[in-house]
């Protein structure tokens, strides 16, 4: 079984064949640098590291570029309103560069104790201004941009014909949508601003031929998507609701901008849910990571994203994050276990071991089918289950040898879990030590002090089995 | 005693006075992201990490900004040669802002591994072609900069009077100096690079009134630090290795594009040395950060640069350094002991301690004294002692959180060195457990069963000393 994606602009699965052969090239929205990344971005940024991994497993060079928004995305999201980072700077009383960085940087962070890999480029910008005024002059000059008098640049929406397509949308239907801001310089109000003058107030701002100013929120992702992965490329990635306005910008910015096609495959995640409900900083269920990973494990949180397909909500409430954990932590106990067991054997090369391959095949096929993780990660279960009747039973070494090698190849490197081996080698190794002494005092029928040590690690949350 | 630094400008200690109030401005020459971070980076780095993080003790605001050159700097060091950045990205096959950020990854990973706090902005050349095409206009409307036929723009040295100043060179002895490259274009050999024409298989190029081209090394540190920090700022620092031709010639570009004072104070470290030689790629001395992290804690090498003076050169030799860990292990043990101790104590309100107060004067005195970290940090050994001391008398309340106190703000939070309490706490009680039975053998007069139980701790690494 081949690979298949949902390919967004067709509402279907679709074989995936790269534009060119061995080579993907993807793109994907980053965040906005205004504030602490929350759960919405843990949802979107796994799912890309996810496909990102797997379409490096499946043997494809992969160029992932993700740009950095630090200028223009106003707080309407439409053309209106402060600039979001502007805003938070005037908050904090620091440079809206610094804004920027900072929050650029707990991003990254919090991403990688995720365990999200980063991009092959991460991208500004406020890097691009040349790129940017070079695109909408090309866009003027075809007239599909034009300048109002108040020295804004928007784009002509109804000229392009496609635009709404993504998302399913007509021009009228569009133009009701909530997101559309009246300004008065607009020739329509479904028009869109490529360049924005800038108020005297305003921090950013660089020269361009329509004067001083700064670049709207979509062409940023025209212009560096073109510069780092061409015209047309693989895949473009994004959560759901960057499908519109943003993307279909994106497409009508890049498509007569570039006289190319812009992207073979668009790849759209669900949204998460809290309790439930729409998770929004106004309806007060608003969760940062940050505060989060006080309480949970990143690892645990990003195997509960996993759980679910990409292309569905996800719903995170207490009760069932809590379970996850313990689900979680019984994993990690059996993979601890296996490797354990696997230092005391004799080296001995991997061999095909058949019930092993079929479970890997299976997981394989589960991720062909558009990145299924939570039928994917059922066979990891599958295999923890062959893991503990290995342990308690024969012990056979090619088995235990290919289960191992089975959980770093699907669990460890496709899906990105972490099974936290390296902290815990030495206090294991001490309660190893704790142990013999305690097996010592149950052979000497010293049942008393044997049972105070098991009470003292249990003190310090150490469970031990007799077997 | 207040603050002091050696200023390079003055070539003498001066009495730090910021520019405005409360305030201070710093810029830091950051690294060109071709390679991974050697040992140079790390006295560089650590240096004005702990000027940073000292300024900030002292209550100044401090924007601390530091480039990332990723297009520009020339494999000669000087104009002519490859970008080192594209040279890299042909040989490992990707894109040179691949390159770029792939080490600049590894740039970060690595100073946060040496508890190097992140500037307050982190800024990248290749975006910031805009300000730099206009400062390099505004050279060449006054006369010091020139355009060639070949599609050039150099800096008419001669011009500026003050080049040589910083390094204390006249122009004749500039000229002769290595570094400088007979391009035929030039006016003048010791003219330097402002925009260079790119050739064909130049990858990194940006439209400019001069033709296709990218920035030369020097213009991008004018222009940034104009940006973020203005025309005038308070200090700029970098390697002495800096001093000629970079710093000269980002004052030359400075001083006439903004006819005001570049910086106050120049701030330079001195370079590092391995086995009393000088480190380079073709010498084969060559260390790199991650390859000496595989040997020792980051923290230690942290430790090991503060040790000496920032001015002074560093020796870097294996029998220093394993001496130094030995010294540092023990500091982290005893801080350990302290911090345990304390865990046990009724919470007390911090009280004054005079010869703990005595102790901190002594320490801030020396940092007052241009950084003198090395001198700080024998009056860290100094409260070693008095936390051994008072762990094995009277183990005073008062005196021991003082000393806790002096430890967190001078040890921790002003040098920046860490003790790896979290961490060690569970394999602490662990050891402890262990211990209490060896203790038990021990009283039993059962010296085998001890002896068999200590020596398993030191398999372990773990060092037991009977009282």
């Amino acid at each position: 079984m081949s690979l298949v994606v949902y390919n967004t602009i067709t509402r279907k699965k679709e074989e995936f064949k790269s534009l060119q052969e061995g080579k993907v090239n993807m793109y994907v929205c980053g965040p906005t640098v205004y504030g602490l990344p929350h759960l919405g971005h843990a949802k979107s940024y796994i799912t890309f590291d996810v496909i990102y991994r797997y379409l490096c497993y499946l043997g494809y060079k992969v160029k992932y570029v993700q740009n950095i928004t630090d200028v223009g995305h106003l707080v309407g999201d439409g053309d209106s309103g402060e600039d979001k980072i502007e805003k938070q700077a005037k908050k904090e009383e620091i440079d809206p560069v610094e804004i920027a960085y900072k929050y650029e940087t707990i991003y990254f962070d919090m991403m990688e104790k995720l365990n999200v890999l980063k991009p092959s480029i991460s991208c500004r910008a406020t890097g691009h201004i040349i790129e940017i005024i070079d695109m909408i002059k090309t866009l003027i000059d075809k007239g599909y941009a034009y300048v109002t008098d108040e020295g804004n640049v928007y784009y002509r929406v109804q000229k392009f014909k496609k635009y709404g397509s993504l998302s399913n949308r007509t021009l009228d239907e569009a133009l009701s949508g909530e997101r559309i801001e009246i300004a008065t310089d607009k020739e329509n109000p479904v028009d869109f601003a490529l360049w924005k003058k800038a108020e005297n107030n305003h921090l950013m701002k660089w020269p361009s031929p329509w004067g001083l100013g700064y670049p709207g929120w979509h062409i940023e992702c025209s212009v560096m998507s073109r510069k780092y992965l061409g015209k047309t490329f693989d895949i473009h990635g994004g959560g759901m609701d960057n499908i519109f306005p943003h993307h279909e910008c994106e497409i009508a910015q890049s498509e007569i901008a570039n006289d190319a096609p812009f992207v073979k495959y668009f790849i759209h995640n669900n949204l998460v849910t809290v309790n439930g409900q729409k998770m929004g900083k106004s309806l007060g269920n608003f969760i940062t990571l940050p505060d989060l990973f006080k309480e949970y494990n990143p690892i645990v949180i990003r195997f509960y994203i996993l759980l679910n397909h990409y292309r569905k909500p996800t719903d995170f409430n207490n009760d069932q994050l809590k379970e996850t954990k313990k689900i979680y932590t019984k994993l990690t106990e059996t993979i601890n276990n296996l490797r354990q067991e696997l230092k005391q054997k004799e080296y001995t090369t991997l061999e095909l071991v058949p019930e092993v391959e079929d479970l890997k095949n299976k997981f394989l096929d589960a991720m062909n089918d558009d990145f299924n993780t939570g039928l994917a990660i059922s066979y990891i279960y599958e295999a923890q289950k062959l893991i503990n009747k290995e342990l308690t039973t024969t012990k056979t070494t090619s088995k235990l040898l290919a289960l191992n090698n089975f959980i770093t190849e699907c669990a460890e490197n496709i899906l990105g879990l972490t099974f936290e081996t390296t902290q815990n080698n030495k206090e294991q190794d001490l309660i190893n030590i704790i142990n013999e002494i305690r097996n010592e005092y149950r052979q000497n029928k010293d049942y008393q002090k044997a049972d105070e040590l098991r009470d003292k690690l249990t003190n310090l949350g150490i469970t031990i089995n007799d077997r």
